[in-house]
């Protein structure tokens, strides 16, 4: 079963162990995080990356500012709360759920101490909240892999774009969940994976954890899908998922919508797989959706030596949006939305107790 | 107008001097050959590359290792020709355009020689022979142009892939020619270069040659290419071509397959660029192409660094095959074949006088 990306360690006093992923694919490392600033610093270098992992790991980085404090009235435990709160939302400024596992961890604390709880009381509290974080995103990967290995037959060949994989969660990941629990089954499957320019996640990380697990996985370049669509060695597209509109339309990694083309016009399935909270209430299309220009070094520069010529014009989206009539299906923790339109996708939302406006 | 790639300097003796294109695109050097072994150097190392370029470069070799022999018998300078095609073949043995010149040089002697010629007049008849080869890639190139530009608008955008431009010619290429040609015309376009991964030729390349050509170009990775055509910035496709079968079916560097299939979803028209020298009569369709594979580390650890996981599983196919019905028309010398099928692409071949099997 896949790599333990992020694991809290004892009691308490405890601390976090978390895979140096700044280190992959050629050296494996475990760090050892104690204290907030440690988390801080390992958040900003990406030695922790991918949404549900920042998640966890701002989670238990609250944790690690207010273990060792014994004996405070419930006021101060509530203001170290919050001072720790904001330390942690500065490591990485754009990142949406390391705000939103903070916010849940200080509303947690705010929760008990209007209960009357003292600062011992609200400090166990976060420590039970910060391990539903955890464990609720293994349930989430676990359900997403139920579901997408469905679609998985003994024998198949799938092709994987990005690393949504065990890397970015506390579990088996999203896009590559189907995978694990299939080979949990017992199904032999083999998986191509792009090695998805410019940041090369898909060479550097999901080739990685698929290797470590024992998958068959082999290394493309990202224009070589079409090529090995049309030799007919791809059974269907697994892809994860940054954000998806209340119509099906979903934003992923740059190249994401090229695979989908391709997978259309020869006939194979393409699926996202992503839990609830990323579909997005106030997004009705993926026209609404807004997409991050990064820098050009990340495409003249970036393996080491300049590899296009000075004062290139580039340009560089990080993201692409795939119309939702390209999707077959959404995989999420509650089932698969076939074919997905405003319809069906607004109607899982609703049946989930999620508002829509 | 476009770089000088290789240029024969002064009468006789005289020298080569091409661009160093390895260098490249950090550097601008020239480097001035002199003896065979020096034009064998510059062709194994890829100082030299692109098939056209390799001609030229491969019968102005044989201009080198002839060009102080004076006073010679026919039958001593035939065999001096010999053994300088000998040497110059050795430099790259899957390069079809080297054999293919050198041949050339080698049936031009040997029919002077047959015509009663002493030494000097088989040396200056090479001479006559490698400066057509030279002039007759530089009309090409012309007229490639001259018949792809009608296919250009002013303010039009252009999507192009790997490089097939001046820099593998003698002149302004193929793929990149009708560029060329309608800057010349006094059109302003734009031009998107995908980087074309793994060796990166467009990053290199191709934005290297049309920065130094005045003409706005735009570098993105490979897998951008079907997201700047969802955002309707593509007008037409141009890339060159290795192979192309008899039923029109277009063999190019990895990647063209899928730009073709994006730009069919787009309604953007694709168009292979091709002297009629790269319709190959002994093949009926791309299926009989055998498409090279090239080692592993290109993808794993093609820039400096090592990218991926040790011992990863790798599929590094250099060609695809981008299927006629895809190909909006082939640009030959000769004029457009729109909407290539076997029976049109024979007719032009016949027209041609290459004769069909």
């Amino acid at each position: 079963m896949p790599v333990e990306t992020l694991v809290w360690v004892g009691d308490r006093p405890g601390h976090v162990r978390m895979i140096e992923q700044t280190m992959l694919p050629t050296r494996f490392e475990e760090l050892d995080v104690r204290d907030v600033p440690g988390m801080v610093d390992a958040i900003y270098r990406l030695a922790v990356r991918g949404a549900p992992a920042i998640g966890v790991a701002a989670a238990y980085g609250m944790l690690l500012g207010v273990q060792d404090l014994e004996g405070l009235s419930g006021l101060e435990m509530m203001a170290t709360t919050r001072e720790v709160a904001d330390t942690l939302a500065k490591a990485r400024p754009t990142a949406v759920n390391l705000f939103w596992a903070l916010d849940r961890m200080v509303k947690r604390a705010q929760s008990e101490l209007d209960g009357g709880a003292d600062g011992d009381a609200i400090r166990d509290a976060l420590f039970d909240e910060a391990h539903s974080i955890f464990s609720e995103d293994q349930h989430t990967c676990e359900a997403l892999g139920r579901h997408g290995a469905k679609l998985i037959s003994e024998g198949g060949t799938y092709l994987t774009h990005c690393n949504a994989g065990a890397l970015a969660t506390a579990n088996t990941g999203t896009a590559l969940s189907p995978f694990y629990e299939a080979q949990r089954q017992g199904k032999k499957i083999a998986v191509f994976a792009d090695e998805t320019r410019p940041l090369l996640q898909g060479a550097r990380l999901t080739a990685w954890e698929l290797m470590q697990s024992g998958i068959d996985v082999t290394l493309i370049t990202d224009n070589m899908a079409g090529r090995v669509m049309f030799e007919g060695k791809i059974d269907a597209v697994f892809v994860g998922s940054d954000r998806i509109a209340r119509n099906g339309d979903v934003c992923n990694k740059i190249g994401t919508y090229s695979v989908a083309v391709l997978a259309k016009e020869h006939g194979v399935p393409f699926y996202a797989v992503a839990p609830l909270s990323t579909f997005d209430r106030k997004i009705t299309s993926g026209d609404d959706i807004p997409i991050e220009e990064r820098p050009p070094e990340e495409i003249t520069a970036g393996f080491g030596r300049q590899t296009a010529p000075d004062g290139v014009k580039v340009y560089n989206p990080a993201f692409d949006i795939t119309p939702a009539h390209l999707v077959t299906g959404i995989v999420t923790e509650v089932g698969l939305i076939e074919n997905p339109t405003q319809e069906s996708v607004e109607a899982v939302m609703r049946e989930a107790g999620i508002e829509l406006i």
